[in-house]
């Protein structure tokens, strides 16, 4: 069956590879339309997950995160229009040249063909990475959390209506339509060649096993252990502001503050009062004996603390030595996710910006802008911090690869 | 040790990262000058692998390989030279924009990291390979095939050399030191996450063992199943160059032309001159009823004919009815390498272009054109068929990947 899917999929790719950009916008348009139309069919739907989900004792973070509400729904269409709304990558040429020999060579963007992606709880994915997925003219073959099933397939199901009014192959997007564990070893597997990239959506357990298992490419970080480096030459009031946000405008998400370096330079005079601001903004602070100094309120950090990602309001806080410190901490404890320095001494900036070897390194800004909307991407299927073919923000010009297109008169090589 | 290897050259690829163009050229330029200074040593060490696998009872197509001259070390020599002379990919701005809140995003080139390159008879890969992956700021780990293994072995210990005098660190550049096919087992496995990418370079057994066995991204392809199809529009003495340079040319590269198909609609006045100008040019050719009839001296092609990579002068010929049967035959058969129509026809032309899904599709152009070198690319790693990251010739760009760098003025997420 998921082999049969996998047909279907490389199928329907072969015929999006080719769809023109009108078509993809129309049933991308169609598909918001007839999601906020059918908004309480899917309420009702997601009612059932989630009563479903109450009796098996999920907490309530859980149930938030699988939670669809009115508003919920019109930002799932309203994100649709979205993705209508960016440029086509397909067929976009990067770069073109002529060869002495005349021959014209053009480098063209085609599709990746078939994405697979796998998520938990949230069933607002199923239409997120669809629209991705069609938008750069790939297939996608979806598996929905067992939790999240009922309100993905209402979803998928006027996904695939809305393809086939806009004649494009209902099989560019399907739903595993089981909630058998089995189907996910099989899109790690890449069903028989049939899926080109794995995307999972979810939990860290969710994503280290994709990452341990899979036999194909996966999009994916598996934690954000991000810093933000208050260096020596670092202005106090920029300081307090982009620490207060990269740490506590939102906890949980990947682009959050988890550890706070300050150098020993900006320590006298920065160390205390960033710690009482981070800790009257509600956030519990671990830190080093220099911080534990700083501030009666400073609990002791330990070695774990270093490697943690939070996802909570709580920061490790630690003083270092001078920039090479700040980079050799970063390089062993990170995740080459996204990573910053705040500091008006621009020599160190660009050494820090050079030197750190993450998907997203900023100079005096927030953490908390490492997202593909906030790049000016449009939506992103997620953020990757992996060094092949896509890193960082990946939005719908990640989502293709390229062939080269030669044109000649006759030409024969000598 | 294969693990301590590792180790070393993720260190080596963190310094090779920042390392200036001058600093790369300047290694390039001396492991040219050094290698043509060792010749005699080279030339040495080659005479006793090749009495060696003499004396295993290798073939002449693989003693040949195998076997280095004066003129193929001055080549090895010269392409040090030329990728001395490409433009540095790392540190490029590929791309730069500012958001309306001000922050300046820059996505810059960077090296992919480490690569491991698993060759077999050639020993000049060592010196072609790991002077690619210098120019791109890669450490690269190189694994010999057995029968190659002193001459690669005297060739990796000069360009270490040259590494040094450079100040450049020596483990860039590091040879296996064993010939235990076991080594081979460990690389596909990434030691521990310490390779990035793994480039095959070899006979389809070696490549069809990496791509199977692989634990991560493997530039390569596994053959080329290259096709020209001969339009109703083509101009039939551009046909006749076109074909007899595809096939013909050099027999033995991927790039080479495998099947040939003629239109019905040029099938009268075409196909007996092709079939008539192959066969004296001493290819033999196998045919469908219509081209066995186009002159006796055609063999019959069976269904095994049509997939196959002969590498040698044969070549299977086909009619075919019109640019859906031609490009339905090339997405069944063939490898998504490279391949070519011949017209006269611009619409049919483009037909072919945008749906034929290959590496490279070319209009009036022979395939052999297939090489990074042809593309003004300067030296490849090899060509790839996959669809992630790179496809087409792999030269030093194909070898990075990028981050992205974020330059604020204070700036907090609202």
């Amino acid at each position: 069956m998921m082999l049969y899917m996998g047909r279907r999929a490389r199928e329907a790719a072969a015929a999006l590879a080719l769809a023109s950009t009108e078509a993809k916008n129309a049933a991308l348009l169609l598909m918001a339309e007839r999601i906020e139309a059918a908004a309480p069919k899917i309420l009702e739907a997601n009612a059932q997950d989630l009563e479903a989900a109450r009796a098996k004792g999920r907490d309530t973070a859980f149930l938030d995160r699988l939670a669809l509400t009115e508003s919920g729904i019109a930002a799932m269409a309203g994100g649709l229009r979205e993705i209508a709304a960016l440029a086509d990558p397909v067929g976009q040429v990067m770069a073109r040249w002529t060869r002495p020999n005349g021959l014209e060579i053009s480098r063209i963007r085609v599709p990746l063909g078939v994405v697979g992606i796998i998520y938990e709880s949230r069933p607002n994915v199923t239409a997120d990475a669809a629209g991705l997925c069609l938008k750069s003219g790939n297939a996608a073959i979806l598996r929905s959390g067992s939790e999240s099933f009922l309100s993905s397939l209402v979803i998928a199901n006027i996904l695939s209506e809305a393809l086939v009014e806009a004649q494009l192959p209902d099989a560019s997007i399907q739903l595993v339509p089981t909630v058998d564990r089995s189907a996910v070893g099989f899109m790690l597997g890449g069903l028989s060649g049939a899926i080109d990239v794995i995307v999972p959506r979810g939990g860290k357990d969710l994503v280290g096993r994709v990452q341990a298992e899979a036999r194909l490419p996966v999009f994916a970080h598996l934690e954000g252990v991000c810093h933000v480096y208050v260096h020596g030459g670092a202005d106090l009031d920029m300081a307090r502001r982009i620490v207060l946000n990269a740490k506590m405008r939102r906890t949980g998400i990947c682009g959050a503050a988890e550890t706070l370096l300050v150098d020993r330079a900006a320590a006298p005079t920065h160390l205390a009062p960033l710690v009482k601001m981070l800790i009257e903004a509600g956030c519990e602070v671990r830190g080093d004996p220099a911080t534990e100094a700083a501030d009666p309120r400073v609990k002791p950090a330990s070695e774990d603390d270093w490697p943690k990602e939070y996802l909570d309001a709580v920061i490790a806080v630690k003083m270092v030595d001078g920039l090479d410190e700040a980079i050799a901490h970063i390089a062993r404890y990170g995740s080459q996710h996204t990573d910053a320095i705040v500091t008006e001494d621009r020599k160190a900036a660009e050494a820090f910006l050079a030197r750190i070897d993450s998907a997203i390194v900023l100079h005096n800004a927030s953490t908390q802008f490492a997202d593909g909307g906030e790049f000016g991407m449009g939506a992103e299927i997620g953020i990757a911090t992996g060094r092949f073919h896509a890193r960082g923000p990946v939005g719908v010009e990640q989502l293709t690869i390229f062939k080269y297109v030669v044109r000649g008169q006759g030409q024969t090589r000598p």
